[in-house]
């Protein structure tokens, strides 16, 4: 996989009605039709919307069926999550840092009853 | 998080330079003009780049400090990561049919064998 695959990657996501759907044929192939419908979206602009995620290898879709449903192709995203794996640690990292802070400010608050107990 | 904060990041995550540069600010905070050094691009140039990082939230630059260095936030991958999580059935299932596959090629390999020395 080069650089420039994962940038389409990345930028075939970056727009909140092709995610969505990704997440429509996350549940089943559909055709451009069924996938228009909840968007209230023209065929074009839903075709111009699959083009892009079939571009970036996200969808394929059948070539001997007339309606030619679109079926998610999750290789790319298995390339996205093997990026983001070098970073787990930076994010974690942070969530122990909250953590710490919270056992600090718990123990604090146990220090100042015990005080009020005295 | 808005589906829009999502589509920032995806945005920003779509070009090669800006990986690179997150992927030199994982191994520490770094300044503008240490940044653009391993890229060859002029200061204006990178500046861009870290303007499209920082939108995204995808790194701060200190205010306080005259070099105002730069530093990774990984925030925003945590939320890529948790997008990422629903379709990971996906590519195990593909891991899954493949493995299969190889055992049943396996499988009849150990049958040709069995035949052979009958």
């Amino acid at each position: 996989m080069t650089a420039d695959r994962l940038s389409a990657t990345f930028a075939a996501l970056a727009d909140p009605t092709r995610r969505a759907i990704l997440a429509r044929l996350a549940g089943g192939e559909a055709s451009v039709k069924e996938l228009a419908e909840p968007f209230k979206m023209t065929l074009p602009a839903v075709s111009k919307h699959l083009k892009v995620l079939e571009r970036a290898g996200l969808i394929v879709r059948a070539r001997d069926a007339q309606w030619r449903p679109c079926r998610l192709e999750a290789a790319p995203l298995k390339d996205v999550a093997s990026w983001l794996e070098e970073y787990r640690r930076f994010w974690e990292q942070s969530f122990d840092r909250l953590n710490q802070y919270l056992h600090e400010l718990r123990d604090k608050e146990h220090e100042n009853e015990s005080d009020h107990k005295q």
